[in-house]
This record gives C-alpha cells, sequence and structure tokens, in this order.
C-alpha cells in the first residue's frame, strides 16, 4: 500500500484505500505481452467501461513534438465521451511519420472492434522509443489477447502495460463518500534510449458535471505542479473517466488525495532520484511571479543536487530566485527569508522555503534530486 | 596560446596575437594574495588605464538577487567613464546586507585612493561565496599591495584574481589594424560552495564611438550565447574600456574574436565539462523563436548528458524543440531535419543542427555536457 506514504497528501476524512488492482464499478482492464518489450514485459494494455455513456476528459501535451497518438486524440477523438484507452509501451510512436499516425489509428480501430464501441470514443497512449516504427501487427495481437483478458481487478495488469523505466507500479484505489476513484499512472523520468512520458489514467463512478474542470484543476495541484528535470514530454496524457452509476458527487478532495498521490511517486521515482523536496514560495507581488521563482527553484540544477549532497545551502535558492525576477529590484534575500535546512536533513521528503517580501501571493514545486545515477541512465546509453 | 583553438572563431585577416599577460596600450594591471583564498591563492586584482579620459560601458547581472558590487555598480558608478576596476575572488559579497554593500564602496574608495582616481570612476567586482561577510581589511590591504605592482604585462597576474573553480586563467591579447584589444575573463561554471559568476574586462587603444552599443553588440554574439546550466548569477559583469589613443577605429571582427575566444574558454571549462556543443537552429517563424529553441536545445540535461555520453540522439533535439515551441503545431522532425551525428563523435566541439521549416531566421548557442564531474562538484562539497 503506497497511498498516504507522503505527508504532502491530504485525503479527505473517511477515505478507505482499497486493492489498487481494483477499478472503479463498471470499469474493466487488461495488460498483455506482445512481444515491444525486449524483457518480454507486459506492453499493451486496454481500458473499458462497461456502460456505453460515459463523461470524460482528456488532457494532452502541448509540446509541438506531440506523437502519433497524441496527434489521433487531439484531432480525431471525442474527448468528452471517452469509453477505453488503448496504450502500449516501448514505442513512442512520435516522429513516426504518416506511417505512425495511420498505426495508432488501428490500434484505436482494433480496440474499438474488439469491445464494441465507437472508434471516436477510444483513447490512444504509447510510450518508449521515439523515431522507431512500430511494430504494429504484435500490438494488433496484443489488443486481441487484452480484450479476452478484461477484469475489474486488471488495474495493476494494466499499469505494468505502461511501465517503461518505472521501478514499480503506480495505481492507487480509493472509496470515500459512497464513491470510489481508481487511476493508475508512469512516471516522467526520461526513458532508455529516448524521451519521458506522463501517462495518467483516472476512473470513478461518481457523477461530474464538468468533468474538464475537474481534471484541469487536480492536474494543477498535481502533475503540473512537479518537475524532474524540467523536460515536457511528445506523449503526455492524462484521462479522466466518469460512469455517474453511483449517482453521487465527487467528495472534496478525492480526485486530489489519489492525483497528488500518483503524482509525488512520480517524483520519487524520478531517474536517479533518491529524495523529493517541496519548495513553497511566499510573498510573492501575483501568482504568476510567486509561480516562476517556484519553477526556477525546482528546476535549478544546484538545488537538485544540493538536495542529493544533504547541503543546506541558500545561497542557490537566492541565486535561482534572483534570476525568476530578473530584473526586478528585489530586497536581499538571506537566512532571514530562506528555510533550507530541510535540505541538509536526512528525510527523503525535503520542505524549503522563501519568503519574498513583495506581496500576498504564493506557489509551491514537488521536485527529485539530480544524481550520479540520473547522469549514468542518460548519458551512458547509447543509441 | 589559446586563440583560434575553436574552429568557432573568426578573427579579422592580419590578426595577430601578443602575450596575453601585456595589456592595450595605457593599461595596467596587477594582482596579488590577501588571505580570501584558503590556498594562499592570488585574490585581490587592479585594473587601471593611464589617461584621465576613459570611453568605458559596463554591464551587470540581471538577477534580482544582484550582490554588492553589482548594486555599488548600477547605482553609485559613472558606467561611461570607468577609469579603475578592484575585484576579489574568493567572496562574492552577495545576500549580505548595508554592511556588504558598505565593504563594497569601501573597496572602491580605497582604489580610487590608491591611484588617484574619482571614486565614481571605480568598478567594482567580486566572486566566490554568497552570504559570508567580506574581510575587508585583509581586502584593503590587498588593494594597497596591488597599487604597487601595477604593470603594462599584469594581465595574467590580474586574471588570477577572478579565477574561482577556473581551471585556468583565460586571457587574450589581439593586435589587428593598428589597435590592441586585450580581455581577461573568468569562469560561468558554479563555485564551490556557491554560486556562478562570470567577469570579464576589455580594453582597447581604438577609438569606439559607443562603447554601450558596441559592448552590447559583442556580448550578444559571444557571452549571450553560450551556457553551462542555464543559471544567471548574482554578480556577472561586464566591463569595456576604450583610451581611443591608437586614433584609428576597432576593425571589423576585432572585439568579436577577443570576446567568442573567452566566451568559449567559459564553456569548455564549464564546471565537469569534456566536450562543447554548437547547436545551429535554422528555418525558424522568428529570430525570437529560433533563439527560444537554440536555448531550450543547449539547456536540455537530456542533450547535454547525450554529449557527455557520444550518443548520436536526434529524438532529444526534436523533445526540446517541440517544447520551446509548445502549444504550436509543428511538422515532425526526424533525422531529415535534425544533424545530430557529432553527438556521438569523438571532436572536443559538436556541431548539431536542427531545421524547423516555418520561416527565415536562425540562432545559435553553445553549451557544455552534462557529467558526473558536475554532480560531483555540485553535490559532494557541503557547507
Amino acid at each position: 500500500m503506497t497511498f498516504l506514504r507522503s505527508r504532502w497528501v491530504a485525503p479527505p476524512a473517511g477515505v478507505e484505500e482499497l486493492d489498487p488492482s481494483g477499478l472503479a464499478p463498471g470499469f474493466r482492464a487488461a495488460g498483455v505481452a506482445c512481444g515491444l518489450k525486449d524483457d518480454g514485459g507486459t506492453d499493451v494494455g486496454l481500458l473499458t467501461c462497461d456502460a456505453t455513456e460515459v463523461s470524460s476528459a482528456l488532457l494532452l501535451t502541448r509540446n509541438a513534438s506531440a506523437a502519433a497518438p497524441v496527434r489521433v486524440c487531439r484531432d480525431d477523438t471525442d474527448g468528452g465521451s471517452v469509453r477505453a484507452a488503448v496504450v502500449n509501451s516501448g514505442n513512442a510512436n512520435a516522429s513516426t511519420g504518416e506511417q505512425g499516425y495511420a498505426d495508432a489509428l488501428a490500434m484505436r480501430d482494433a480496440a474499438a472492434a474488439a469491445i464494441g464501441a465507437e472508434p471516436r470514443s477510444v483513447a490512444v497512449a504509447e510510450t518508449g522509443v521515439i523515431g522507431v516504427p512500430l511494430r504494429v501487427g504484435d500490438v494488433l495481437g496484443g489488443i486481441a489477447a487484452a480484450a479476452g483478458a478484461l477484469s475489474e481487478h486488471g488495474a495493476t495488469e494494466f499499469t505494468r502495460s505502461i511501465m517503461t523505466t518505472d521501478r514499480s507500479p503506480k495505481a492507487c484505489t480509493l472509496r470515500a463518500g459512497g464513491v470510489t476513484v481508481s487511476a493508475q499512472a508512469k512516471g516522467a523520468g526520461m526513458i532508455e534510449p529516448d524521451l519521458a512520458t506522463m501517462l495518467c489514467f483516472v476512473q470513478t463512478d461518481a457523477e461530474i458535471a464538468d468533468p474538464g474542470a475537474a481534471l484541469r484543476a487536480a492536474v494543477a495541484r498535481s502533475f503540473e505542479r512537479i518537475t524532474v528535470d524540467g523536460q515536457m514530454s511528445t506523449n503526455d496524457t492524462v484521462l479522466l473517466q466518469s460512469t455517474g452509476t453511483a449517482a453521487t458527487p465527487l467528495p472534496d478532495g478525492l480526485l486530489d488525495a489519489v492525483m497528488l498521490q500518483l503524482a509525488l511517486e512520480v517524483v520519487a521515482d524520478g531517474e536517479g532520484a533518491t529524495r523529493v523536496g517541496r519548495i513553497e514560495v511566499e510573498g510573492a507581488a501575483t501568482p504568476d511571479e510567486a509561480d516562476r521563482v517556484a519553477r526556477a527553484v525546482a528546476n535549478s540544477p544546484l538545488v537538485q543536487t544540493a538536495l542529493y549532497g544533504h547541503d543546506p545551502n541558500w545561497g542557490r535558492i537566492a541565486q535561482a530566485a534572483g534570476m525568476a525576477l530578473a530584473g526586478e529590484r528585489l530586497a536581499e534575500l538571506g537566512p532571514a527569508q530562506i528555510d533550507a535546512e530541510a535540505l541538509g536533513g536526512e528525510e527523503a521528503e525535503a520542505e524549503i522555503a522563501v519568503w519574498l517580501g513583495r506581496g500576498e501571493a504564493s506557489a509551491h514545486m514537488y521536485f527529485s534530486d539530480l544524481t550520479h545515477e540520473y547522469i549514468r541512465i542518460n548519458a551512458e546509453y547509447t543509441t
């Protein structure tokens, strides 16, 4: 059980954690191996909703080099009524041209046929190497096998089908206020030999009036508040599906708790990561300014190496904050305005803070440390 | 002799490289040890111009956490007629409050008195640890000693007085078209235990009608085109001084050659660096877009580790370019648009390129690789 592992997750009262292999009522999933991964690991997954009426929201990377599955989701999918998702790991199907787009469409159409759904109600997500043609025949075989293996307890196998360099599957199922939320994610650390990707799938039987607004708000408080190395992937995808069959709205904080838990697991499992930091910026003139300073500190290789080296080096926070506010006149930042003590401690979760004294706005970010293992993973593998 | 060491420096025809310890006519310099550095190394320097009429330009960091000497230069110096500069290494005098500002003023006033100059015609620059009070008494003693040691061959000793983690002094003296340009710099790699700083001093006997415009243009083509880890220092300072006694204008390209040479030495000597990359972005819609893409590629830890690992990984360039153009629709970038071959080669200077196919604008950046030694330097030293 990983839930509540972090001090930073605050679930609603009365929450109950269920076996993460179980999905919210009305959903089934599966993961199988089709041979994309050299080690024979699970690499094709299917996630479906038994109900034909599903309310959904889909968030996609803004990277201008978006992969084929992202383009299919963006241009050829009914994002508001996604019944199913088909995924693979081992090949990102990015920078693969027209053939890549056709392959992503073929995956989608095969999944739709296998479960009897409209093609435009099926989302596609892929992760792995880029610039390599997809062995789509193998994937189509995997989809047929996955359709035959769908189970209401298939969440863990589905999660395995999206893993790349993740050290462990990231899944979480919570129940509170008469509704269930299940979710599965994979990490944003870079992938051997290529790119980062963050994928996240969330299912619930709660009623959600505006899934797009609910998902954007939860992502803004979870996946948009984390950084491993400041890099935006070609394949990032987040999907929220709701059946509404519980005839009850989501309790406050339940979606946030699930998504922040998974986001923090992604940071903790960042490539080579040994510790997670949280920078709190207070006293900024505007929310945008607070956000810029928090991101500058979280993405600073100097702060990230100080976290790795257990070095309570407040000067590096002053420098990063000053860089984010370049051109502004700022009162000098010193130990009275910066709390960097936790960098020097032994805790796996280190809280640091800076007070800018310019106003009332605040923001925070979570980040992983920059380590020898990050260099090894990204430099010592040669394509 | 380091000049022409890089394939990327194109000096004007007929250029002659002189001993880098020699300054342009009319300038003298010195460096001495006053005890700021634990190893007893040279740590206080003085640079002066014999002529009382000097035309100058001063560029300072825009970091909002600017150090005391930067604030003195910004608020209390005649940047257009700087006769002398006083410097120290070992202490950046940053985040040191009112006392730090008073100490920087005291350095300036002592240097002015020692050489008989107006206090407001003396620039101050410091580099080293931050947040530590300056032992200003030691520095004032050093200034007196440096004033007694001034020499027209003192450039190398002066350069030693600004070195921190630099592996070698960076100085260059060139002659062409009847004028001489001498310059000294220190590196932009991070400093144990604290911050990066880039300092550069340039002297010439050429006539320069608008030193501010000349310096901004040369910096835009040299120090603003390099990155080690994307961090802006609290202390960056560049000073150009011209006596005009040669009664001849600067030959085209001479100032650029000197400054690009030193900028490239700074990149090559970045913390832990083993190789230097040059990314050329072509076919951008606007110059700003070209610049954003070049900076995103140069600052990407994935591209920097690929350079270290000799990995011709074009996918990482596609990802970084796509991130810089987030939200735009971009034709897919693949091997036809990206030349990453040199990453995989053995050359110390690797040229890579990306063609965006969106317009006619181009830009380039120089960057160092991200290595185990960078992590060691920045993580394994504890303050």
